[in-house]
């Protein structure tokens, strides 16, 4: 098919820009994209038929994997199936590659199916869009494809990385004929070298200086993928400067005796007087979104005196805490590294031991010990009934070393970030923290789990997984992915929240119960599936639940939501007699 | 709760507009309209947790009652997983009033959660986007509110009628106290009058003179809802005059003695000599989408000398068979009864018998008595296996009369229109023709069956089904619902087609086979289900299937992609002997 020599070319073109991967929704707009993908040979494609569950697979690979994976769907409707995984990855950061196909626009409004407005389809949503010609012959038209392709996939990988969208329209007739050559033509590669920000000599000083002067200095990670070397160097800091390094599950900050993990609890309720105590002058943050509440209110209502924050790209002012002073261009591991090595001489020929820092850091460290007991006593008693936090305390305790952990919103990655995960467990935590729907968290852990060997366990609530069942259906489900489902029967989260747990309206309008179990789900999709509902049982289930094999598990864990409420009523009931004391 | 008072009484300002049906998803951010919507008491409110198939549940009341319907949902993604029918219902032109909570714009980037861009995300899918003040308390901001609001549900119904967007963001708190009053205050109403468009006199005597000039008339219906009234004088035109009326299942012309509606069959593969005795000089169209390839081709190839179209609307030159030449605003039935009515005395006078028009009736009609008997000698053999298609036209032959019937994209609807519907069958037809995808299939059907108390049959086959299944999960299934599904374990129609039919990667890509039954699916939503793969299986499962019940039933047709695909092949066979004659 020469004239769609183009398109052909295109696959080898991403694989030459190093994507290994592609998720293709059936459809014939875009079969010259998918034949083009799927007989290149050297590149993975996973094949899903609803869009909305491709699109968050595919976001689970390139979360896991940080390369940029692309997507291929059909024309019309199919485009905006993709559009909450492309919003979830665009706030997430997430390198993704739309290829959309369409009908050429001249036949667009024209009554014909499956045509709808597609260039700009996902609005600000992306980094870029692209439209690409739909006649190709003449060369202008072939140097505009190669050149928008090397471009867009350059772009999604640029930080901070995102989701870019090339609009394909093609033309008829788009099958080739069974004896016509598919070949590959060697595409041009605009490569582009990498480089990072550099501060001047003059403004490094300045700003070692101004750390210097801070009395009360304090690290806050959002969220960040796992990463050993900012591990080690953020811990160096805390132990050795004694710089409090607060962080949640989602930031990839394990506990241990230097990280402080534990703010929703700890910072959740406090008085201005006890709040004053905690209150740092100098703010270091970096990574994307924090979780809670608790934290984000606390900074809004005792802000720094400055708050700076590390990023490499600092074209907008993200500001959440509304104290925002400094951005620095960078990596986090890096700055922090410099800022060590430059300082920490300096501090050695000083013998600096930084007394109002130590108190500092032991004010954050008390309170999380405090916190790291009541959250023991809340979940620990075994007389008391299986409850979804229980049963994550029990989860996450048992997980294999090395693994991976998916959280899904929203429940679950509260209660997760309530028990906390310890170093020695080595666990890289991944969630869909940019947008935060429900939307795709099974799918996102089921990409996930297509993208790496470890053991893939996602954490999920019964809304968040019936609504996104369709990732099992149309293609076989990774042997390495592990579902824990704690099944409440409700989006639960409108019953722990304080507004609508106080209307009447809140099982109709807001919980919804469905009366849904997982059983007929799993039985569809071939799944190993495991039901428990008691402490005992769980226990029991665990150690078979996470052995390697050859199906994918899921442990559908009943709760009642009632008994959820009251063990949350407890907890809220402790802290606020701690917090008295 | 008195500063959210504008948005409580935009409950009573929708109810005001004759806005009687609401879908609700479940959300934090969108509660103030939630609540205001449940505690109105005279708004019917649907909640449904999944807002793609809320989105398309309301698309089908809407459809069924050409009503405007209002979906809310909240913030965040849950704005894009309603798109796909929000660009389904802009190209059906059904009316949607989609209200989508959000925070307030300050907080986009802010790394906060369900935060995205939502003023104009649907991009031109809308008739108009508005977005409401966050902050209400000056008189200005609670008059534009009232104002957008009363333009946006009119202009929802102004023809052609369309889905609406208003983007409502919300600021805390917006839960009400217990103790707090809930009222609804009056809301000012600026209504719109009907009117319709007339053309001056000198204009319609040239039209009727230009009419009568012609030799050969066609008269071509996309696309409509059925309409009795319409029926009539197609018929009268069609007996009377000798003009040749021409639909397809979707135009809801049925079958007797006068409408021609078997094009699919008879108009593929003509050849030029052949076509020339078809082709009118003269085609008057009125409607929507047209449905297939054969009917599109044939006027693209055989342009008539002029093409004119009736519709209220005529901002946009629709040219689907790239031959128009007028548009006449205004609504058919009456244009049509106004044409007849006027000629027809003139006819009466001048005894003017046509002789011409009496032979290119006689061509269409000869044609389409013939395409009857081929399609009836395909699917009436009682020895070949259950299919699909004969399938499809044991379900339309036992239909009950005055009910509804639904076609899913995308084998579904041409296999209905292949077999049609008799004129005594009463039946009233609908599909998702304005963008024609699979996604939202189920959800409009059910969202028909809320509408109404006839029964609603849906024929879909298995990827629409499954992929839209999330229709019946957490809300009660109306129990005048039927579905006949189609079950060939794939994407039957790549092999139908030509292009991907002969790829070697047809199963893979394309047709992706699943191996899912629906008996589990049917468990779960608690639906009566039944099962067959024989024709007298299926004969015998009917009556019972048709019963009206207390539940809504499922009737599972297991079919043979291969026999699905010979029985093709031997009707295109012989088609083509019958073309060959």
């Amino acid at each position: 098919m020469p004239i769609l020599q183009p398109i052909v070319n295109l696959a080898e073109l991403l694989f030459q820009k190093g994507i290994t991967d592609v998720v293709v929704s059936p459809g014939s707009r875009s079969a010259p994209l998918t034949l083009a993908v799927a007989r290149h040979g050297r590149l993975r494609v996973r094949v899903m038929a609803d869009e909305r569950a491709a699109g968050f697979v595919a976001l689970g690979m390139a979360q896991q994997s940080g390369r940029t994976v692309a997507v291929i769907c059909t024309s019309g409707s199919a485009v905006y199936n993709l559009a909450p995984a492309v919003v979830e990855a665009f706030f997430q950061e997430v390198p993704l590659l739309l290829l959309t196909a369409d009908r050429p626009h001249e036949w667009l409004h024209q009554r014909d199916g499956q045509t709808i407005d597609q260039p700009g389809l996902y609005g600000t949503h992306v980094k870029r869009s692209y439209d690409l010609p739909a006649d190709n012959t003449h060369a202008d038209a072939r140097w505009a494809i190669d050149r928008s392709v090397n471009e867009a996939v350059n772009l999604s990988q640029l930080l901070p990385k995102g989701p870019v969208h090339i609009n394909v329209p093609l033309r008829e007739p788009f099958y080739p004929a069974s004896d016509e050559p598919f070949r590959y033509e060697r595409p041009r590669i605009v490569e582009v070298l990498p480089a990072s920000a550099q501060l001047a000599a003059e403004t490094w000083h300045q700003l070692q200086d101004d750390w210097e002067r801070a009395d009360r200095k304090l690290i806050a990670v959002g969220q960040l993928p796992r990463d050993p070397a900012l591990l080690t160097i953020l811990r160096q800091i805390s132990d050795e400067w004694g710089v409090p390094v607060v962080g949640e599950i989602i930031s990839n900050l394990p506990r241990n005796d230097s990280f402080i993990t534990r703010t929703d609890t700890f910072l959740a309720g406090m008085s201005p007087e006890q709040a004053e105590a905690f209150r740092p002058d100098l703010l270091l943050t970096f990574g994307g979104s924090f979780l809670t509440r608790s934290l984000k209110t606390f900074f809004r209502q005792y802000p720094p005196r400055q708050h700076w924050h590390v990023q490499p790209g600092v074209d907008r002012v993200v500001d959440p805490f509304q104290a925002l002073t400094r951005l620095i261009p960078g990596e986090p591991t890096p700055f922090l590294q410099k800022l060590f090595a430059d300082l920490d001489y300096q501090h050695f020929l000083q013998g600096d031991d930084e007394e109002d820092s130590r108190t500092f850091l032991h004010h954050w460290q008390t309170a999380d010990r405090q916190a790291a007991r009541l959250v023991h006593q809340t979940v620990s008693d075994t007389d008391s009934p299986l409850t979804d936090w229980s049963a994550t305390q029990q989860v996450l305790d048992h997980l294999p070393t090395s693994s991976v952990l998916h959280l899904a919103n929203s429940m679950p990655v509260r209660y997760a970030n309530l028990c906390g995960i310890e170093e020695r467990q080595q666990i890289a935590v991944a969630a869909n923290r940019g947008v935060s729907g429900i939307d795709g968290c099974l799918s996102t852990a089921m990409g996930a789990a297509l993208a790496t060997d470890q053991l893939v366990t996602l954490l999920i609530g019964d809304v968040a997984f019936f609504y996104d069942r369709n990732a099992f259906w149309s293609a076989p489900v990774p042997p390495n992915l592990r579902i824990v489902l704690l099944n409440n029967d409700s989006g639960h989260i409108f019953r722990m929240i304080d507004g609508p747990g106080r209307q009447p309206e809140l099982e109709t309008y807001f919980e919804t119960p469905h009366g849904y179990t997982a059983r007929n789900t799993a039985d569809d999709a071939g799944l190993m599936y495991m039901v428990c509902s008691t402490k005992a049982e769980l226990a029991s289930r665990l150690p078979d639940f996470f052995q390697p094999g050859d199906r994918a598990k899921l442990l559908e864990v009943t709760t009642d939501k009632l008994a959820n409420q009251s063990e949350f009523a407890n907890y809220k009931q402790r802290l606020a007699s701690l917090l008295a004391e």
